[in-house]
């Protein structure tokens, strides 16, 4: 993975995090989460409910709400979440998509954020980004990766992304960057939540699933007629799954061939994201252009400028 | 549970099984389990695929296809399947369901089969059986009620089925039934699988959920309006999950608590149906009727005599 040459130096925006779905147990692994964002050049408020607990959940859905509402009013440029879990969908009906759009924040997040990311871009046509969570990358010693693609993304810097992959090369697509966590993205299908775009740059990743509930969403999606309007599909990580005694050698390979098999749409493996691993900073409802070679991948921002 | 009055003595029909999913490995199990089901009447033929395998499936996809064409022009009016587990998902573009439903098989299954069972009543509006399979439901001593009840349908005789219940008494409505398992139901969405019903009787079970993902498929559910379309919502059993240290009480009670308020569609719980639970064996697509009084559900089938 490479991103494009920047200035170190920049400035960094403010950021403001919150906690839009499972709770956060851990202050300490908090506290040294924003430590070491902060350490990278950026003022990092925590919501003042960032640590609250309803069950579950990080707060009652009121109290989530209203840390939406706090981060779109508030000064801060960025928006970024302590961590996925579950949460975000109970949410979605309450939300006020264009008011949240109109406050012209930065967005960034994964996994059940995915559902804030369709949600705005379908019901208010919003970008934001797919890209870190505070606990997840930051807790440690960030990923050099994830965290200079980050600044770049948040510098307005980044131009051109490239990563290892495989799958067919000569792809030369532009189209609209959207996806996330899989799960996710399935549990939109049919709500008003879903984003109805075509010829896009679809991303999915997941966690925790077993190959053939992965191999179920892709189906679905299939069938939906999904796949085969996208101009492509990249594959992140898909990890931390059991598997079962009788798969009798099923796997994810498996999956992947059965989903090349039943569409067109060209499908590159070795996107850098998803849980656990190294990710890039991905601009969710934007037009970008995307390159393949022979193991290697290029995604064109919307800014860059290439000559 | 309870089921009509009945006369034990009717003829059985024969029946063909058939493994549309996941592979059997046991079987000497699944012999014991058609010896179970031939005790009581019916001529048992295992389809000759019944045991193939092919990783986790039950044979190959053209395999399992052909075993449903077999079953289809087969001289047994009733289909049973041997199990669920993953599988007829991936069958779903390759079946011709007029074809299926004008060959007027009685298909009985459950789990991964609600897929068939959706695609049938979506494609050729035929109704089809939600209830036992013959792994699960014969290969021990059978439960008393699962085993009449399927008596009394396959034999044609089932009237009135009534089963303790908890949830709004004094609903008094009319549908089409239909439903099944949870995580399947809402695979289809947004697929030319999925049965527009309205006004419907809407049954989910499943099975190794965690109730946040249950919540969050009652919530894809709702947001698609689904829930709200239908004149009932049953709810089988939900068991077999693990729970998760941090729900802090989080449970399958704060799930149906939520789904209740978020909609006006009475939900009545305690549905006999459901993996590792005595089932009914419940008319997929046909119109019932549903009238809970305090503690108690009845649900009137369509050639029921009632005075």
């Amino acid at each position: 993975m490479c991103s494009s040459p920047r200035d170190r130096k920049a400035s960094s925006p403010d950021i403001h995090v919150i906690s839009p779905a499972g709770v956060v147990l851990d202050a300490s692994r908090l506290h040294r989460a924003r430590a070491n964002l902060a350490a990278r050049g950026y003022r990092v408020a925590l919501d003042r409910a960032a640590l609250a607990r309803d069950r579950r959940f990080a707060g009652s859905d009121r109290s989530r709400l209203a840390a939406f509402a706090r981060a779109a009013r508030g000064p801060a440029p960025v928006v970024m979440i302590t961590r996925g879990g579950y949460g975000v969908t109970r949410l979605l009906d309450a939300l006020d998509y264009e008011q949240l759009a109109a406050a012209g924040k930065q967005w960034v997040g994964f996994s059940d954020f995915t559902a804030f990311q369709f949600a705005m871009l379908a019901r208010a046509g919003a970008a934001t980004w797919s890209g870190p969570a505070l606990l997840d990358d930051y807790a440690d010693e960030p990923d050099d990766n994830t965290a200079e693609v980050f600044d770049d993304a948040m510098a307005g810097r980044l131009q051109i992304l490239g990563f290892a992959s495989r799958g067919p090369a000569g792809v030369d697509v532009t189209g609209t960057l959207w996806g996330g966590n899989l799960s996710i993205v399935c549990s939109m299908l049919g709500t008003p939540y879903w984003p109805r775009v075509r010829d896009g740059i679809l991303f999915l990743e997941d966690v925790g699933e077993h190959p053939y509930r992965i191999e179920r969403m892709f189906t679905q999606l299939l069938h939906a007629g999904v796949i085969d309007a996208q101009a492509a599909v990249l594959l992140g990580a898909f990890n931390g799954f059991p598997a079962a005694a009788h798969d009798g050698g099923f796997g994810l390979a498996d999956v992947v061939r059965w989903l090349r098999r039943r569409t067109r749409t060209p499908v590159i493996e070795g996107l850098p994201f998803g849980h656990g691993v190294s990710k890039l900073t991905l601009p969710h409802g934007r037009e970008v252009g995307l390159a393949s070679s022979r193991g290697q991948t290029y995604l064109v921002m919307p800014d860059a400028h290439v000559h």
